[in-house]
């Protein structure tokens, strides 16, 4: 577990971060690793938006994970803030070795720094591991997440 | 079904959206429509979050609805842009009527202006009326929604 370290990703660290988003049951058949210009065009779009943090970790030199952060104000709840966590992934030869809780207490440490009251997540239907993790952090599994595809 | 308008919120709006915020299951336990001082404050936040876009329906000079759609860029799936639709409500006199249909059909319209290829949400679990809502409108509930507060 030496030299872990969680910081903004930068535009050397994509090639990294695409080969975790492709090496994922759902991934896979959604990612194209060969062909990193729209993701770095989409790169580009989030680091112009102020409410985006895409972070990865890095142990030893290697990127072994990465997640996104949007910080988003609101009108309910009093005007709250909240957070939703996207696009969490972990390399293979990290998982189950405690990055992942690393990763989302860095997400909500940021989240409470931001002042959100509040840190939202979907995880697929399918990823019942994933739903395990999280109640075990705290979440609860409170909704329904839709989706609607354009 | 006349005259109905579905534009960008003004401060002129705030109270009018936080009685509809509050006339609801649970918006009545969390919501404190006498005291706007803090829904005004995260209304400059979310007007100067260029992500964001609160949006009221006005029919007849009344507000009868509101939404807040957040647009994310992102990585995952080839660099997708999507969107989230969140605080959707409609005034207790036009339940029923169609307005629920035309402010999410605006919000998947704005969605694709901006580029989305996907719009999501995530709905209590109890909300099960709101459930078919979306289904019939072509969302899928194919995630589970996790929320931490802090």
């Amino acid at each position: 577990m030496s030299n872990l370290e969680i910081r903004g990703a930068t535009t050397e660290d994509i090639p990294a971060i695409v080969a975790m988003l492709a090496d994922d049951p759902l991934g896979a058949r959604r990612e194209s690793p060969d062909d990193l210009a729209p993701y770095l065009a989409a790169f580009e779009r989030i680091t112009s938006d102020g409410g985006q943090r895409l972070v990865v970790a890095v142990r030893d030199g290697r990127t072994v994970g990465t997640l996104q952060l949007t910080v988003i104000p609101g009108l309910s709840r009093q005007g709250a803030t909240r957070s939703i966590i996207e696009a969490v992934r972990i390399h293979a030869d990290e998982r189950g070795g405690g990055l992942g809780t690393q990763l989302i207490e860095w997400a909500v440490d940021e989240s409470r720094r931001e002042g959100c009251v509040l840190v939202q997540l979907t995880s697929d239907a399918t990823r019942t591991d994933a739903h395990r993790f999280y109640e075990r952090l705290g979440f609860e599994a409170s909704h329904v997440g839709f989706k609607l595809a354009l």
